[in-house]
C-alpha cells in the first residue's frame, strides 16, 4: 500500500482515487524564526524568505528571489521539492497562494494569489504575535465561505518557518496538554531554546482568558487563517486534505477550541490530514495523539514514502529525521500515490534537482 | 497492441485513449447460485456475498463483511484483484455502485451507491426470478436518463454470481439461438447441471408470450436494468463501454429483443463491449456470435492481457480457463492499457495483493 492510515479508516482517501486537488499553499512569517538555532526551514538570516522561495519553485520550478535553493545548514533541500516532484509527474489541477503576511511576494506570474492583506507576526517571544486574530479568522471564514475550485477536493498546505514552535505555543495557550506532541525542522530538536521561547510566549497569553486575545499574542496567522477557512468551508459540500504535520494539527485544535468557546459543531466527514511517514513516526512528536486530542473525528492517513532507494546523501537526511514535512509534502506524496505514481520514479525526479 | 478488435473496428476504443472513465459497479444477487456446482464465483455457501465483497475490494483494496477475499473452491481469485490493480495504477475517475438487490450491503463510506430498491432475485429453476421486469427495465431507463458523471466515459462492469446461467436462460427465453455461445465461471462447464437449470427456467418461461414477464421469470436485475440503462442513455451523448462477457451480451439482446417487440432504433454508435482474452479466446463459448445476433452493429474488443508473465500458479489458472471475466475485468484492463499501462506492470501489481 502507497500509505497508512492513522486515524479513520481508507474510505475517504480511496474515495479520491482518480480524482484532481487543487493545492493552496498557505505563505506566512512569524518573526519568530529570527531567533538564531529555532529552526532550520531555510537560510541563516534569511529565514523570513523561505515561503517566497518555496512559493516559486512549487509553482514555476526557480527559485528567484534568491540565487539558490533553500537549504538547511546542514544542506538538506527544503520539501518543496518533494511537491513539486509530484506536480511534475502528476500535476495538480492548479496552485494558489495565500499571502498570509508574506514579507518579501513571491517573483512569479498567471498563478493565483490571494492578497489577503495581512501583516506578517511578530516574535512570540518578544513583542508578541502583534496580529489580529479575530480579524484574521474572519478572513479566513469568508475566504472559507466563497471558495470556489474545478478541482473535486483541495489539498491546504502551508511554508512558515519556526512554524511548529508558534503551533506548539498555540495549543498549549488554548490549554491542551501537549507539550511533547509537536515535531521540529530540526532532528535534534533544541529543546531548551524552543521551551524559552514557548514559555515566554505562554506568560503573555497567560494574561488574557479570550480566546482570540491568547492567539494574538503566541499564534501565527497560518494558523489562525485556515481554522477560519475550515469553519468557512463548512458551508460548502467540498472534500478538504490539511497537507501537513503538527502545525495542521494546531490548526485542527484551534477549531476546536473556536467550537467549545462559542458552543459550534463541525462535520468532519469532508476532512482529512494527510503527512509524511516521518512525522507519523518521528520519535519526538506525536501527531495520533494531537489529533486524539480533538472532540471530532478525523481521518489521517501518512505517504508510505522514503528515500531509502536514493542515492543522495542530503536526501536521505530526511529518513534521519530532519526537515521531515512542510510545502505540503505529506498530502502531495499521498496524492501522487493514489494516482499510479511509484515511489521510485518520485525519488528519481527529486534526485533530477539536485544537479 | 494491448488489445485486440472483435468487431467494428479500432477508431471507438482510439478516441478514448487518455480519458478518464467513470467505472459503474451493477451489484446482484440471483438466488440460482445457491444450487451446488453450479458456479464458483465466490466463497461455496457464501456465493451470495460475492458482490458485496468485490465491491469493497474494488473501492478500498480490502475485504470487510468476511475475513478473506473470494476465491473459488480451487483458490482462483476473483477477477476484481484485476480491476483493483488497473485503479490503483490508472485510476477511475470514480467507482460507483449499483445495488441492484445485494443481499449484504457494502461496508463502505464515501463511495456513491445508487440504492435502487430492488429485491435479489429468485432461483430461475425453482420459484423463477421473482422480480418484477418491467419495473426494473423502467429503472434502468430512468437512471439512464438522468445518470450524470464528471468523467469522459463510463464503463460498466458486473458480479454475480451464477449470472452467465442467467444470462444464458434469458438469451434463450427471447428465442435465440445461441445455447452453446455462454461462458462459465468454469474451465469444465458442469453441462448436465447448467442445462438442467437453464431448461427449467425455459419451461416457465414459454408460459407467456409477453417479453417482460418471461425476463420476470428467467432472468436477473443486472441483465435488465441496465437493458434499460442503455437505452435511457441513448438520450445524452455518452460513450458507454460495457466491460464483461457473455453477460453483457445478453444485456444487448434483451435491448435487441426491446427494440424489435417496442419498434424502435438505437444509434449504438456510443457503445462498445470489452472483454478478456480468456472469453474472446474461449473454446466453451462464443461472445462473437452472440454481438452478432444483434440487429445493431456493435463495437468488440478483449484486452490482450494474460498471467504469462506470472509466477503465480493460482493466477495461471485463468490463462487455463478458469474464472475468465468478472467485476469489469476486460473492461478494466483496456482502459489501463489503452492508458499506457504495461502488462508487466499490471501482473505485478495482481500479485501483490497474493502476499
Amino acid at each position: 500500500m502507497s500509505y497508512q492510515t492513522l486515524l479513520g479508516n481508507v474510505d475517504f482517501l480511496e474515495s479520491l482515487r482518480g480524482k484532481q486537488a487543487n493545492f493552496l499553499l498557505s505563505c506566512a512569517v512569524t518573526k519568530t524564526c529570527e531567533i538564531e538555532g529555532l529552526s532550520q526551514a531555510g537560510i541563516p538570516g534569511n529565514l523570513h524568505l523561505t515561503p517566497t522561495l518555496d512559493a516559486e519553485f512549487v509553482t514555476t520550478g526557480e527559485v528567484r528571489s534568491l540565487p539558490e535553493i533553500a537549504s538547511t545548514p546542514s544542506g538538506i533541500p527544503t520539501p518543496a521539492l518533494i511537491t513539486r516532484a509530484v506536480h511534475e509527474l502528476h500535476p495538480f489541477s492548479s496552485i494558489e497562494l495565500l499571502d498570509l503576511g508574506m514579507s518579501v511576494k513571491a517573483n512569479i506570474n498567471y498563478f493565483t494569489t490571494h492578497a489577503l492583506e495581512i501583516p506578517s507576526c511578530g516574535n512570540i517571544a518578544q513583542e508578541g504575535s502583534v496580529m489580529d486574530a479575530l480579524e484574521v479568522f474572519q478572513k479566513g471564514v469568508e475566504f472559507g465561505q466563497s471558495y470556489t475550485t474545478q478541482a473535486q477536493y483541495t489539498l491546504l498546505a502551508e511554508t512558515i518557518p519556526a512554524g511548529t514552535t508558534t503551533a506548539n505555543a498555540t495549543a498549549q495557550a488554548l490549554g491542551y496538554d501537549c507539550k511533547e506532541y509537536f515535531s521540529s525542522s530540526f532532528k535534534n530538536v533544541p529543546r531548551t531554546l524552543r521551551d524559552e521561547v514557548i514559555q515566554k510566549a505562554l506568560n503573555k497569553a497567560q494574561t488574557s482568558e479570550d480566546l482570540f486575545t491568547k492567539l494574538s499574542l503566541v499564534s501565527d496567522n497560518m494558523i489562525v487563517f485556515n481554522a477560519g477557512f475550515i469553519l468557512g468551508l463548512q458551508s460548502q459540500d467540498h472534500k478538504l486534505i490539511l497537507a501537513g504535520g503538527t502545525q495542521m494539527a494546531s490548526v485542527l485544535l484551534v477549531v476546536n477550541s473556536v467550537l467549545k468557546t462559542m458552543g459550534g459543531e463541525i462535520n468532519s466527514d469532508n476532512l482529512a490530514l494527510c503527512t509524511t511517514k516521518w512525522i507519523a513516526q518521528d520519535e519526538h512528536s506525536n501527531i495520533k495523539a494531537l489529533l486524539e486530542l480533538l472532540d471530532f473525528k478525523v481521518n489521517a492517513y501518512c505517504a508510505t514514502f522514503d528515500f531509502s532507494s536514493s542515492q543522495s546523501e542530503v536526501l536521505k537526511l530526511y529518513d534521519k529525521g530532519e526537515a521531515k514535512e512542510g510545502v505540503g509534502a505529506g498530502g502531495a506524496l499521498v496524492y501522487g500515490l493514489i494516482n499510479g505514481l511509484s515511489t521510485n520514479t518520485i525519488v528519481q525526479k527529486i534526485e533530477s534537482y539536485l544537479g
